[in-house]
């Protein structure tokens, strides 16, 4: 079966048909044809309604049987038990590709899977491939493309894609994203019961998707563990895969078991298999979107050395520690850098990496302090990257998108990022916003700023065998000789 | 020593002098004042400038020993080296407190320790407490006292008292607290240097405070580690203690000495001491608020077992994965709450605990779905707890403090928490303001959520010996015969 062929149709099809489509604002069927509207679909899309002439100024269609040639993909808005029915059209009409987002199938007991045996049992035979059943569907930014049964607004274009057995990935988390995240999204599937199309269609596909800078992937477990191992290393070697897996513990997967009815090994097993990958294990979506917006903004780091600059003392410690759990060391800085730094602080103030600059603020405010010691340590050959650490009060006010556009301008090799700790919540919400928008990771905390950090770290040394090896800590503090 | 009353001066002065006091909006000796005014202390406030005749329309005077009596805390708001003149004033004044909000003491190598000695030396012969130096102050909601160096706004009073070596506390945590975390504070002191006053005078004085029902607190290492036990184990005794302790790495530990100056014992000694105190240790600061709002708003839970009831399945798999994690267990529901679930789902959807109610949700809308449901776990017996999991998109809007009114109503023995998990950021804030000011917890995530019950329910176990024993997890699903 050729994988990239099938999962065209998903993501790129000339032509939808929206079965059970609706004039109801509010209904999944109205949703899905009032989404493709919002995403500026390119192709043909066919609502298909027995009594409705029009949906959303689009023309209505009777059935599959009337519509003027057959769709690329089919999403079947119908109850759960008018399915199977339905897929008798679609094979008559020679439809290759179903989306089903009806739940009450595998994810509902001993009936429910005959249901969804009895349906598969059509598809197979006439060779269509299915999504679903429970699925909320698929999106593509780059073809306008939003099968979604829950409304969304246009998202931002961008180059990371998204997966998994949730449906939180095409409602809920599509727009966290978009108004949370603010980075750009290429492709999502929510694959449902995975009944036919699993985790590895999609790895095998989004492997070769030019448009996919950066994969995530949700999964509670896979049927056919060897050709994952296979699927997700080839996908690992290719782009950076951020995959999250539940079900640990035993509770959880027996949760899983009733979430989509489906089987998966020890939790050892998977330990293994995606460690030998090299895929990067996240704990929970936060991480994984914590690292998307890493890899997808930010250059690979030459090496594990990383600058920290704090407006507090606490953000040094927390960062001391954050560094060494994910394999990053904050190294000595060049005496060069400790010469430029000491112009930006009292005379008494120690200088070191991290640079706690508190005493700078208090004496020479925070936009000079900040912008003479970020450009004193990204000068410093010694460190690969910087993480500056924020309290939003009104004393550190400054234009940080500016500072960090000019930390890229002159080393745009070293990957920045931004740790906004506390402060006033509107204050957080307007930098963080600006800091996005100009492609600057923003993080709530120096440890999940340091976590992301680690995972570019990591990936860069995985594939780039060139690069520099991992640094050990070693520290010293540079004080002025009394 | 009576540090009860030692304390009472930094917390509850009868009058306060800010020597160093300034005209200069944006100056530390301007805006201690003007946060004396914002949060309305109640006591006389003495600014003292040599030239200045009135700061923010109070009389200034021109010296400690000019002023109409001696004032019950100074705060000294001057350069590092006058602060050893300032201290012999203060003894000659017969003050008793001092705040030394300066930096370059023994956070700042050989040369600042020598000077700390210094000036701790004249407050010692004196009889003086002194916090700091390095310390940005304390705050009692209770007594209209702030005497931050850096600008607040009034906050919310409540139970919560927090302390440590960090400035973040009276400044932009405080700020964070205020317009994000929602939770009423009480005292909040930054201990700086900590070169008299430390963790143990804190501990000691906030376990007899009643105004104080939980405590959160941030060291990076103590002096008296016997001490420390002691005052820790007699706090926890007392209310809820939240710690957060740093420096858990070698490079921490570097950082920390650097940070303040202090000394501190192994990691090892730290995990064995809080872990026989009783108290609770967290993370990071993200953890101690989520736990300080529950332990401030909700009752303790009769046992461990919880009721989860979600939009989407993936939350039911996630949380399933967090309560085995954080010791508490989603019990089998009686067949009474089976019944009642029933009426707000589909006739095929499978009814258990967690329950994923999205089938209800696209029958019958969310209000109902989410109003039938939880009252059914909410009057089951076997549940202790709840946590209800909302994804915020358009077709899940309800009243959700209604909702959380309604469950409070009938079981207000039975603590309820809230995830809200991706969705819109504004609607995202909304929602978490509404819980919130009507004293519901709402976290991001459902790990957030049931790591907080989970905090509760150790706590509740630990301090009332007649509380049920912990159960341990089975599981049934309740099918409808097919």
């Amino acid at each position: 079966m050729d994988t990239g062929d099938s999962m065209k149709a998903f993501f790129d099809p000339t032509s939808v048909a929206v079965v059970g489509a609706s004039r109801a604002a509010g209904k999944g069927g109205n949703t899905i044809v009032a989404n493709m509207l919002e995403f500026g679909f390119g192709g043909r899309i066919y609502p298909v309604n027995p009594s409705a002439g029009e949906i959303l100024g689009l023309q209505a269609y009777p059935s599959l049987a009337e519509l003027p040639d057959a769709p690329d993909l089919v999403v079947a808005v119908l109850p759960r038990l008018q399915t199977a029915e339905l897929m008798k059209d679609c094979a008559a009409a020679h439809v290759g590709s179903v989306i089903i987002p009806a739940a009450g199938f595998s994810d509902a007991g001993d009936e429910g899977r005959r249901l969804q045996d009895d349906v598969m049992g059509i598809a197979s035979s006439a060779g269509i491939r299915v999504m679903g059943p429970n699925s909320i569907g698929t999106v593509n930014t780059g073809a306008g493309l939003a099968t979604s049964i829950v409304t969304l607004e246009r998202l931002k274009e961008g180059g990371v894609s998204i997966f998994g057995q949730t449906g939180m990935f095409a409602s809920g988390i599509a727009r966290w994203i978009n108004t949370s995240e603010h980075f750009g999204i290429r492709k999502i599937a929510c694959l449902g019961n995975k009944a036919d199309i699993d985790e590895n269609d999609l790895l095998e596909h989004l492997a070769d998707d030019p448009g996919t800078r950066v994969i995530g992937a949700y999964t509670e477990g896979v049927r056919d563990g060897e050709r994952f191992a296979r699927a997700l290393a080839r996908a690992a070697a290719a782009k950076p895969v951020l995959l999250m897996k539940s079900g640990r513990t035993e509770t959880g997967r027996r949760a899983r078991e009733s979430h989509t009815g489906a089987l998966a090994g020890s939790e050892q097993v998977y330990a293994g298999v995606i460690e030998q990958s090299g895929a990067i294990r996240v704990d929970d979506f936060e991480e994984m979107f914590d690292c998307a917006k890493a890899f997808e903004w930010l250059p690979a780091p030459r090496g594990n050395r990383v600058g920290v600059i704090s407006i507090t003392g606490v953000g040094c410690v927390l960062s001391a520690d954050a560094s060494a759990v994910h394999g990053l060391v904050m190294p000595p800085i060049a005496d060069s850098t400790v010469e430029a730094m000491r112009g930006a602080l009292p005379e008494w103030a120690p200088v070191s990496n991290p640079a706690d600059i508190w005493a700078g603020i208090e004496s020479s405010g925070a936009e000079a302090t900040y912008r003479a010691v970020a450009s004193a340590i990204a000068d410093d050959p010694s460190v690969d990257s910087l993480l500056l650490i924020f309290t939003l009060i009104p004393e550190s006010r400054l234009d940080v998108a500016a500072l960090f556009d000019e930390i890229r301008s002159a080393h745009p090799e070293k990957p920045a990022v931004a740790a906004l700790m506390a402060g006033e919540a509107t204050m957080h919400v307007e930098w963080k916003e600006a800091l996005e928008s100009a492609g600057v990771p923003a993080y709530t905390s120096p440890e999940r700023a340091l976590r992301a950090l680690g995972a570019l770290c990591s990936y860069a040394k995985r594939t780039d065998p060139l690069n520099p090896p991992e640094v050990h800590q070693t520290t010293t503090h540079h004080r002025r000789k009394t």
